[in-house]
């Protein structure tokens, strides 16, 4: 039988996934030696068996009783005695911080006759006595019996009358209890349970089920965090800060979690429970100010958080309790932090010799490094008149539209506008491309607004419920009475949340300034960053390349530390000014004519490539062969219908040309058509024409290193005609240059260790592998119901963001074995956008890849997640 | 070292792989004491050796000649001996039948020596010395030394003048040798090679390279043989049919292969060589008279056959030589036979105990009788005016039309056309898709017009070559002089490739007749098909059920032996007349308008599955639920958007909503939009409206047995949601059903394990799970690439007909073995067109799968293949 209870002195911090992050620092501190009230922790496998089989596992209810007895007998005395009782608090505590999602029961052991026993214990202070009752018979009702809050919260209300809860005397909680027992009873037709032990176990029953309440569900969804993992639960011997002015609680940081700055950071909170800390209902002193009141406690507190950063090499957070001058410590944690302050720490306790660089690296995050990378708002100026969730980051200013119609008809006279909605709906795909930002009054992180503009990478601030908005009207109102109409500017901060009315300057990131050379060295975040990133690209074992498509993003690339180029897409040479000359390809009605249109194309292809070589000079620079299908180049084809339609007997003679073709070449599903090695294959020379430019600027530019790419493969002896045409070409040229093939198709992985023998070098684009992997086609699903799959729970996170490890990634998996079993030396990388997710970075790393791809934006937050993995070893994942 | 020669003595029919047929049959023919003329075979893996190192193998020459001397011993003489020749013939032989693909060399060992050593062994026939010797100048040159073999015909024609062959003297065939020789050395710059070892050798390689020409790499493509098995070379000593009216060469069978009747069959040419039957110089006789010419050869052969056949256990054909009054066997081999031939033969032979019955099934194949079940011409009337190649098998009749548009205008009106062309392009896919059939004077049986004819299922006759289309004229012109304009009746018959003039009847197949229960039971084919089929239920693991969308088709499957229906598709429900209910579901635009439409619909779905129900009663039923994305029940995006365009400010108030409710649904590709299980999560109701209809269905028909299945499942949670809610509607009605999935999306394979702990059976999807593990949209590339594909050689096949084993069959396989291990009672179908494909069906059964489900009229095929598989046991294929 597992041992389902540990006893405080039994655990320790590295317990977590047993005893929950709570019980198991409870016991660390324990054995540290720190003053924590005497107890004991039910485990989470506890937990996993009761939401299992629907009862506490076998045994689990001995070893409680047992664990109690020890208790008692170490206080002197008994649950609930009579005379003297004994109290607990029954806490839960899972293995990642859920914070506020489950619940807590404190004064556990309180009844008609204990109460009078507890009141002897504090000096015969009754109404302390009868408030911790009332505080139980509350906590009790709404969190172990379900009762709605707000009864008790009435209750209370009318019994205070406007009085402040400081005046109130021992009578009045003594008739509150009254009430609320009525209370109990009338909810739940028994009597509030009198039997200490019965209380016990029903609270931690219900902590047990707090797991699976609605919103600890959703937590978990949005922050990722496994389902099956339960809770563990603490049950503590209860101290008291709402005995008299010489108690009190607080909460307080070892440094501060916004700057990383050394010092004294927290609050404090006299004759109170820790509840009415978050709850408010008083306000609480700077945590400074004790030492005036208790200049014992104070120092003792100060020694006790040196102790902890010491121990735990981090800024930790702490929560305590005075009890009549005695100081006892009821938590720890390494303490959330800024994205800014993550670096400063880690950098600062390398400093201190407390942590070695490996593991300043794997104290921040790339998502963190991206936050500090973002332009944000100068910090003077704006009026914020909202706050909403920080649903996609970055800084947005523009004018406020409240229909797509507006955004799209303002957004292509060249206006810059903020797109602002009730919430968003797959019809307002268009509006969100063509705004800056988009705000919305409604939904969560899983929104639809939310969902897309994070796929987007567009500012999104979401719910900011405060706000008014009418759609009709074309304006929305604060409730401080602040009205923005069509037109009227606001900001938006996506990384805080926040709404400012009017234009707030935005600045550059000085990180970003950093990477580029342009800013001031002797910041000291700066120096922090240079120090982490200095120490990671020592560090890692894959390279990080970046996905450019000319000269210019390839230079830039290169100044954020991109070792080559991943991925260069030639298609997007097509664009612009050249669609004409596809035009002719496409119209070309002889071989003649094709071959005209492509010798057009060559040369300005040959500088295209020339202009990137000469940016990546001795870097590898891999370019991919023409992928879309042609008819992208070409005009919609609904709008020249009906242009032709209207137009009648007086049509051009080229638009009926292109609509004749574009009827010839129109695809029911183009990404699943002609397009890739097909369209190679199918369209004689235009693989040839550009191999010929690339082979031409590599010539020209000494130190190229160029690689050919092809893509869409499927089967092998497609690579095989195009590879053989290829080399033949290359060779003529006499230039060296790698052959390889993107693995984008599920075929390809399938087939992978016959591709391998064709192929140099293997790269994964996991875009088009996510699409056909799990049939999406990305502009269809993500605004039409990713949003509704989040909010279902069928996925964590979009597997356009973050690679599906389960499907695409057992793809990744079976192409790169059997890629290497074919050929040792084949060259493996990934040039889909989870090239720069840190998730999926570490994936890249546990399958043995050698080097990642991203934006060139995204250039340093891969260098650092490569790092990373790298230190957290085979087997990681990023949480 | 491998033994790369085998005697004929050393070999046996069971190492065709090694010997090819050829050589393993003269050598099974050898042992079995018939006269062979000795020889020897050099193995396809000194072939596979020369082919993939450019020389022969180390060893070969050595054996070669070790071989050849014992020949020589043997046979007194010694390879072009100058006064005592022996010659050999060089003969190539695969293991799988190659007709005339690759090359063969007689006569080997004259020159101006020998040859008048071979006149003296034929006691002076001059005249046939230098006939012979022409021979081999005229085969060598053009089979080894590439030669034009026009060069040689136009000589022969020149110096007959008119004359017949027989009228040929010595002396004129003399002088052709040295007008031959003279070629030679014009065409290569060298004389004649009058070595004899030299020749040989030469020969062989020559064979050994045959195997890559063009021709054959093209013939194994269209036969599916595998590139890389390489030719045997049989090198056997000559005898001569050409030495006079004592001698002469034949072919026979030892039954009809037309009709599999017993009896004597076959052809004889008088003084002749081998070549001359193929090449029709002269016509042959019937072999009957052969008894009257000689008797005794005559006795001995019948006798020879009568062995063959109880030797065999199977039709055989031979080839066979008499010179001067002396019988030689110079080839046998298991015979080609017509499809009825194949069902009679099979049961004539288990009739005579020559095999079981279980050898009987294996005896046919599934096409074969597939091409039994198709409705053909009747044998009378009927012009012929052309043959062609039988492209997509079936009968035709209709008009001639000449382009796409006037086949699709006269569709539309009702009347029956045949599409002819020169070739087809993607243009004409519409033309396809309105003609009966169609008629192209170009392109093989890879050519655009074959592969999509196929694909569709649509008759096709292509390479008609002797017509003349004039597609600017509208019409076609035989060599004979017919004209056939757009608007005359033609008739083309699909599985034989004639052409007709006029409209011939159409007769339905008697084997159909037999399975719908109304033909005439005595007939002989259709009592061979009844033994064999129903041999085959007995002896089949996998049960066959069907793919059928309503009562009637579901009668008719179950007639045609289906045990279920595998696929229920319920879109097909929502055609015709109940758009109308679509359009109101899609242009709802509150809870109660949906759930009206729902309401209205409701009705209608328990009819359709009360009636599958009633037809299907006591076998299980598979229903799936609705998988398209809703506009495609929508008219076209952009005829209507055109519509509303030109009525302007007249357009109708529904045609602009339906356009703005297409602009809201429309998707880029919506194979991989919002369809299958997405559409039922995000639109409520519309899947507890069908579940709801078919659990009153199941509970008015007793004996019914729901299975219900969700399409286009990726990951489990989808499932599981969809699961939940349809369990309690059951529950609701008191039916118990299976619920179950789709496996067609690559991830649903990959994730089969965790899926199957949501689903009581898995259907395999095998087109949609084609299309996304290829990234192929069918109804995009079949048309437009895939004959350039076939040409190519990316595959033999396209992967909609047969099962790509390596990509798709891998995703099949990953998915039964995990879905079995998670759940060992989880029940396994494929629903896809390849369930009624032969190869797919034997890779179907190797899986492990519990049932196929094809189109009613493919259920025999199923039937039959399923059980060839179970015979064939594991590791099988279909060749």
């Amino acid at each position: 039988m597992p041992k389902y209870v540990y006893d405080f002195t039994e655990g320790n911090k590295d317990l977590k996934g047993l005893l929950g992050g709570k019980g198991a620092n409870l016991a660390e501190m324990t054995n540290l030696g720190l003053p924590v009230p005497p107890g004991f922790t039910i485990t989470t496998e506890a937990c996993q068996n009761f939401l299992r089989d629907g009862v506490v596992p076998e045994g689990m209810r001995e070893e409680v009783s047992a664990h109690l007895a020890a208790l008692e007998a170490r206080m002197g005395r008994r649950l609930g005695q009579a005379d003297d009782p004994l109290l607990v608090s029954v806490r839960s505590g899972a293995a990642f911080s859920m914070p506020g999602m489950m619940e807590t029961v404190l004064n556990i052991g309180l009844n008609d006759e204990s109460v009078h026993g507890l009141a002897k214990q504090a000096s015969g202070n009754e109404r302390f006595a009868w408030d911790s009752y009332r505080r139980l018979i509350q906590m009790f009702g709404k969190t172990v019996q379900g009762i709605d809050g707000e009864l008790f919260d009435e209750a209370l209300e009318e019994l205070k009358d406007g009085r402040h809860d400081l005046e109130l005397e021992a009578a009045d909680f003594r008739r509150l209890v009254a009430t609320y027992k009525d209370i109990v009873r009338a909810q739940t037709g028994e009597d509030f349970p009198a039997d200490p032990h019965r209380q016990m176990s029903m609270a931690v029953e219900a902590v047990f089920k707090s797991w699976n309440a609605p919103r600890a569900v959703l937590y978990r969804r949005q922050e990722r965090i496994p389902a099956d993992l339960g809770t563990a639960v603490s049950v503590c011997s209860m101290v008291f800060g709402n005995c008299g002015m010489d108690s009190g609680t607080g909460v307080a940081f070892t440094r501060d979690p916004g700057s990383g700055q050394q010092g004294v950071y927290g609050d404090y909170l006299q004759n109170a429970q820790g509840e009415d800390v978050v709850a408010g209902i008083r306000n609480t002193m700077p945590l400074q100010e004790l030492e005036s009141l208790d200049k014992a406690v104070y120092d003792e507190l100060m020694r006790i958080m040196e102790t902890l950063e010491n121990h735990y090499r981090d800024l930790c957070d702490i929560e305590f309790t005075v009890e009549r001058g005695k100081l006892w410590m009821l938590q720890t944690r390494v303490g959330k932090r800024t994205a800014g302050a993550a670096f400063r720490i880690a950098v600062q306790l390398a400093d201190q010799g407390l942590i070695s660089l490996d593991e300043a690296v794997t104290r921040v995050t790339g998502d963190q490094l991206a936050q500090l990378m973002f332009p944000r708002f100068a910090d003077s100026g704006g009026e914020v008149i909202a706050k909403g969730m920080n649903a996609s980051p970055g800084a947005a200013v523009g004018k406020a539209v409240f229909s797509t119609e507006r955004a799209v008809e303002l957004a292509a006279r060249g206006e810059a506008v903020i797109l602002v909605r009730r919430e968003t709906n797959p019809d307002d795909l268009a509006g969100m491309i063509a705004a800056q930002g988009v705000l919305t009054s409604r939904g969560g992180k899983t929104s639809h607004a939310a969902v897309v503009a994070r796929g987007m990478g567009k500012t999104c601030v979401c719910g900011a419920e405060e706000l008014d908005v009418s759609v009709k009207e074309r304006r929305f109102t604060t409730p401080s009475g602040v009205v923005v109409s069509e037109g009227d500017v606001i900001s938006i901060d996506g990384t805080s949340g926040t709404v400012y009315l009017g234009e707030v300057p935005v600045v550059p990131s000085p990180v970003v300034e950093y990477f580029e050379g342009t800013g001031e060295a002797d910041d000291e975040l700066v120096g922090a960053v240079h120090r982490i990133m200095s120490h990671a690209d020592e560090v890692r074992r894959m390279a990080v390349r970046a996905n450019a498509d000319n000269a210019e993003d390839s230079a830039r690339a290169r100044r954020f530390g991109a070792q080559g180029i991943g991925l260069c897409r030639t298609e997007h040479m097509f664009l612009g000014e050249r669609r004409c000359l596809v035009e002719d390809l496409v119209l070309a009605t002889s071989d003649e004519e094709r071959e005209r249109a492509l010798a057009a194309l060559e040369p300005l292809q040959r500088a295209d490539f020339t202009g990137i070589f000469q940016a990546m000079e001795g870097l590898p620079v891999t370019i991919r062969l023409i992928d879309p299908p042609l008819h992208e180049f070409l005009p919609d084809f609904t709008e020249l219908s009906v242009k032709v339609a209207l137009a009648g007997d007086g049509a051009e003679k080229k638009d009926r040309e292109l609509l004749a073709a574009l009827k010839r070449l129109h695809e029911q599903n183009p990404m699943l058509g002609l397009r890739g090695v097909r369209l190679g294959l199918v369209i004689p020379g235009v693989f040839a024409m550009q191999v010929r430019a690339i082979a031409a600027a590599a010539k020209a530019v000494p130190g190229s290193r160029a690689e050919i790419m092809i893509p869409l493969v499927a089967a092998v002896q497609e690579l095989e005609h195009v590879r053989d045409e290829a080399r033949q070409i290359l060779a003529e040229a006499g230039v060296e240059a790698l052959i390889g093939t993107m693995i984008e198709v599920p075929r390809a992985a399938l087939t992978a260790g016959q591709i391998a023998e064709a192929a140099q070098f293997f790269s994964f684009g996991t875009n088009d592998l996510t699409q056909m992997t799990w049939g999406f086609s990305r502009d269809d699903v993500e605004a039409a119901f990713f949003s509704k799959y989040l909010e279902l729970g069928i996925f964590g996170v979009s597997p356009f963001e973050t690679l599906d490890r389960d499907g695409v990634g057992r793809l990744v998996t079976i192409a790169a074995e059997q890629g290497r079993k074919a050929r040792p030396d084949l060259k493996l990388g990934i040039c889909g956008e989870h090239g720069g997710d840190p998730d999926s970075i570490h994936f890249c790393h546990q399958v043995g890849l050698d080097y990642v791809s991203c934006s060139p934006f995204r250039v340093p937050v891969a260098r650092l997640e490569a790092a990373r993995a790298t230190l957290a070893g085979a087997g990681s994942d990023t949480r």
